[in-house]
């Protein structure tokens, strides 16, 4: 990487090389303008970046800028050319709104830019520089001849910015050029000094007088270049360029005056240049005096401004106006500004995780709607391995509120499976898991909005002492609650009958619901399908549904009838339970420790974790969402018309052969989670309903008619870990 | 969980609940044995934990277990049964070698004990109490009656134990039944007191002087049972219980004496319950004189031993020898003793760790080798978001040697997706990516050997200015070094042609090479094959194979002979460089933003990195290792006969499908990472060739042929990232 330099600033104590020694008056030596300093503020890099990243993404096209600047205020400074946030077009592309803003400010004279931002440092290093100066200048030439200048003298300073923004590290390189056309000899300096050795006492009030009021003008206050006529009884005016014409007859005295940015005694600075070139262009003038603007706190300075005469000549080539006429105006070394140390670290850590999504954007998704992504709430129903892996798959996608659920502490054989913990957290009898991984999140991402929630999610066949009663109602509420202020729910615990709850809940408010299960080298990712339409609570009748196709009970018929209005198929997709011909139960108990444990092989989780996010963002970005049919992968890759693919129902993958299938399974009418029966029974019932179903399981399977079912099928027997081909029945393709 | 209290001592102080009051004679009233207490040390249940863990898996079988005792010490504490390490059988099954060590050891007379470890704990409450105690009771019935407990009078004090060993919590259920043979109607007490007053003072004399001899003797000071016998001149002798058949003619005084646990002044200690079973059975005794052997600072104690006298009735139940007779002894309740407190948390990280595993080996997968897993040396050539993934799931398959391979820092777009990673580690410019690894890994589990090391990886297209020349050989060296110096080598980074170098010295050095890819929704993870067999320095010739079949050049036909033999089909696999038809070139230059980082989908890192960990698993548990052919998924889940299923070679998947396949590809002659030719000549010209191929990127193509078979087809382009039908013809299934 090329060593850069950072910007000098020269000063009365700091000359330029070249620069003339101050005396007053030198005649016969060659005028030297002191190049533009120039400034871009970390405002004006910080919208560059999200322009570049949100907006622009690859097109390298030049964007249009606007630098600000005012007449040197102070003796010791020049007044840079500067650039900010506004220089820049806003998000939506428009470059008026905030330049609204700043007009009228008359520290803030605009002057138009243009700026080359490349996509890589290459680029940046290899652009033509001599080619960009030339049409730059040839703009300016062009504007002199055909008089556009005359109306907006601004034209006479554009500027020229190249620049390459590293924005994962912060860091912009970048290289300014103030194109001057250029004489074929240059002009020489007859004499230059101190405006208020120039003109009398009563001259140098009417000036003052005069200078402050166009200075002070809303509409005039920011134009650079002007007249000042001064006649011969001290009066004093300032007029616009295009007003040249009818002062010629006057014979009064005239010079050419600009806001000059430069500080030194006998110098002017370099607007001045173009202004000669204008001068002469168009007037033909060839002997100029001009008057170098600057002022001290808010007000015309004469004696810090400056009266000089130049002497000009015609060059030749300006005469064939299709010729485009030699410029210089580029700095002398590239500057690389690197603003990573003094932002917020917290902000900058924000703007960096965005990253790799922006940039996901340039190319390989242009559609990635990162605004659902970084408001969707997410719960997390479990805080085991894939609880952690998923919240960290949510993250890195741009998802940033994210709420944990469990019950259990951290314990010693978990921080080599469970990504958000570490050996620390399961000391002194380990923290609360939903505690632990929240802070964790925090450490990783200091903007994410994560919750952990301590809460036991009461279970199908794990009986409540009646004493207990009003704890699992509370802990029912307490989830309906969680459940129905968030948008997505995960299901990540590691028993069958945990997630029968939460899936009710979710299927009753219609929430997108995610479950990953895992097998010893198996795992299982399913999205949940819709639940029945909103049931109107004056609709009464019977609690259940039957196994038969010939249902015509009245209240089920009605919700089934609604449920089937979001689907195109006229089924509903089916949810974890709906391949299930038992009602959950108590598999907890009696289990063998290498049941208790997950026992898996290691690879499973980070898998089915991570398909279970690429779901979900598949489920946000497709059209009719939780509604989405289910699709099948194709053979032929690339097959979607989606960016983001396909978006499958169902998941299942095999460590053992290293293989992974999608299915569709629908809903079924027996479902002890999602079906009609049970759901319309939850909000008839409520809570009694759910204790009822906790207590007794088989509630669950006469309500749904899976007693009749498992009767008459009883040597089936399924469970959601077995191989992948006891859903085959199931599949549909 | 029911709640379970700990012990109760009983002492002088806080006496048994039905105790009698120590009173010296108290003629009539029922003898009450003082129940043994009992501990199982800490050692105990960590050979238990590791026995259960490591060997007996799923057994439930009865464990023979050896328990440990002697005579009282102490009047304020009884003493207990111990249960120490040295009580289990060790790894190997074998009790008699640990228990060698501990014969001899007065203090330790063993006793026969049998331990019932259940696998959950609803077992362990309700296992059949009484029908266990039944069983034990009969054993003593039957060995009195055999007259094995003649030869071995400790088979009287059998014990009992059951457990249930949570090893994730580190927690121990266990109960302790002392079986005793049940009396119809209780013994009654004539008299009790302290031995110093029954014995004058020679008797005293000579029973002291015989008592120490029998307890400090190598082969009778672990007999808790034996016959004091004391002649009218006050001699006294200690006698094994078969010695009492002669003894019965003397007509001397004869006691029956006993280790007694017991510290309470009236009350004999449990032992002596089975004891007098034992004589009323074996020789029809009814009036009975015991002695309690108690001693202080290893010597008798008189003051505190006792003499007593009992009544006892022969039970009619006891005629019938196959009857079982009846018993009582458990103790009130059961224990629960939690050992994760006392613990070192390094240990119990350590332990806790490898249980996830270990539980792995009870059911699902017996064969795993943990051995080789811990001591394997895993060396991740890239600590991004492939790298920390792999590191993560590497130590959850017990992999504890691990080096990490980056010269970058971590920035602030990092820890959103590269999991080692958090927010602190990017202050102050970053921390170095393979030390802030290497620290997070131990973070995550103290006992691993991980380390960091910063080097940048020599690139073909990245040509070397000469000064750097050294610095660079420098780093290949230290490369060389590495890759040398461990077993596997993971292939991680972000570009194709830094994974060129190490692929070549992984080649050539045999190494496993496993390669990680991702494109923006797709991976590809594979194995190299096997390198060319080693080569011998003394074979010179031609530099270079060319793309056409009939080579029959000396030594590259040796080479390639020799590299055919570890494979059974004739033909070596192919490494990540086979597939491609240009040499690697620099491919970071001029590369756009979001072409740098990593713009993938966040998914697709934690799949790749999964399947390369469960592939090494693979690898490292197949018989051939390295040389394993290439398998295919087959469509028959489960088909493969190895308990970890297939090895495939290849393994590409899309997340855009959520489909994965497997293939295979062979080596290619004309690759530039592991042909014969490059890797002969790298032995040839060893850095001076890498300087070569580093510096100008033709020169490998040269050299394998590939520029011909370039010309040869020019509308042929292929890079790693894209779709997979692209591999298509390369595939074999």
């Amino acid at each position: 990487m090329p060593k850069i330099p950072s910007a000098t600033t020269y000063s009365p104590a700091n000359p330029p090389p070249s620069s003339s020694s101050p005396t007053s008056s030198i005649d016969g030596q060659i005028l030297r303008f002191i190049p533009f300093q120039s400034s871009a503020d970390e405002g004006f890099w910080r919208r560059l970046s999200s322009l570049k990243l949100d907006t622009l993404g690859l097109d390298q096209s030049p964007i249009p800028i606007t630098g600000f600047y005012a007449p040197c205020s102070h003796p010791q400074v020049p007044n840079p050319l500067k650039l900010m946030a506004e220089s820049l077009p806003d998000d939506a592309g428009e470059q008026s709104t905030s330049l609204q803003s700043v007009n009228g400010n008359r520290n803030r004279c605009p002057l138009p830019g243009i700026l080359y931002n490349t996509n890589t440092l290459e680029s940046f290093h290899s652009l033509d520089k001599n080619a960009l100066l030339k049409a730059e200048a040839k703009k300016i030439y062009d504007d002199i001849i055909s008089g556009k200048a005359d109306d907006d003298c601004t034209v006479l300073s554009r500027f020229l910015l190249i620049s390459f923004a590293d924005l994962k590290k912060w860091t912009f390189y970048h290289w300014f050029a103030f194109p001057a056309l250029s004489f074929d000899s240059p002009a020489t300096l007859i004499s230059i000094q101190s405006a208020s050795k120039t003109f009398n006492l009563e001259e140098a009030k009417y000036l003052t007088k005069a200078c402050n009021e166009w200075r002070n003008s809303d509409t005039r206050g920011g134009v650079p270049f002007f007249l000042v006529r001064i006649t011969s009884n001290a009066h004093v005016t300032i007029q616009p360029l295009k007003a040249w014409e009818p002062l010629q007859h006057g014979g009064e005295k005239l010079l050419f005056g600009f806001y000059d940015p430069c500080n030194l005694p006998s110098n002017p600075g370099w607007p001045l240049r173009n202004f000669l070139a204008f001068i002469c262009l168009k007037w033909k003038i060839e002997k100029i005096q001009f008057f170098c603007f600057r002022e001290r706190r808010g007000l015309i300075d004469l004696d810090f401004s400056l009266v000089g005469e130049a002497l000009i000549a015609f060059p030749q080539g300006w005469k064939d106006t299709h010729r485009v006429p030699k410029a210089v105006g580029w700095d002398l070394k590239p500057k690389l500004i690197n603003l990573s140390a003094s932002m917020d670290p917290t902000r900058l850590a924000v703007s960096a995780a965005d990253l790799n999504l922006k940039l996901m954007r340039w190319r390989a998704l242009p559609s990635l709607n990162m605004n659902i992504l970084s408001s969707v709430t997410c719960l997390l129903v479990g805080a085991g391995t894939l609880g952690c892996q998923v919240a960290r798959m949510l993250m890195a996608w741009g998802v940033r509120r994210i709420t944990f659920l469990d019950s259990g502490r951290v314990s010693m054989s978990n921080p080599v499976r469970q990504s958000l913990y570490t050996f620390e957290d399961c000391l002194n009898g380990g923290e609360l898991k939903a505690v632990a991984a929240a802070k964790s999140l925090k450490r990783i991402f200091p903007a994410v909005e994560a919750v952990g929630v301590e809460l036991e999610i009461p279970m199908p066949g794990h009986p409540v002492p009646a004493k207990e009663t009003n704890n699992v109602i509370k802990d029912c509420e307490h989830l309906q609650n969680l459940i129905s202020s968030h948008d997505v729910i995960f299901l990540l615990t590691d028993t069958r009958e945990s997630r029968w709850l939460p899936t009710l809940l979710c299927t009753n408010e219609n929430k997108v619901a995610i479950t990953a299960a895992l097998g010893f080298d198996s795992y299982l990712v399913m999205r949940h399908g819709a639940g029945p339409a909103q049931f109107s609570s004056d609709m009464h009748g019977s609690t259940c549904s039957s196994a038969t196709d010939d249902d015509t009970n009245g209240i089920v018929s009605q919700i089934h009838k609604l449920s089937m209005e979001g689907d195109h198929k006229g089924q509903r997709l089916g949810c974890y339970f709906c391949n299930d011909v038992v009602a959950p139960i108590d598999s907890t108990s009696n289990r063998t420790l290498d049941q208790q444990c997950t026992v898996t092989r290691p690879g499973a989780a980070p898998i089915a974790s991570s398909l279970a996010v690429e779901m979900l963002v598949g489920i946000l970005h497709h059209p009719e969402g939780i509604n989405a049919p289910g699709e099948i992968s194709s053979s032929i890759i690339g097959s979607s018309d989606r960016p983001l693919g396909i978006l499958p129902h169902q998941i299942r993958g095999s460590l053992s052969q290293f293989s992974q299938m999608t299915l569709v399974g629908y809903s079924s009418k027996c479902c002890t989670a999602c079906s009609d029966a049970v759901v319309s029974e939850y909000r008839r019932k409520g809570m009694e309903f759910v204790l009822q179903a906790i207590t007794q399981p088989a509630y669950l399977e006469d309500l749904t008619g899976l007693t009749e079912l498992i009767i008459s099928a009883k040597s089936f027997s399924l469970d959601w870990d077995e191989d992948a081909d006891d859903l085959a029945a199931n599949v549909d393709d």
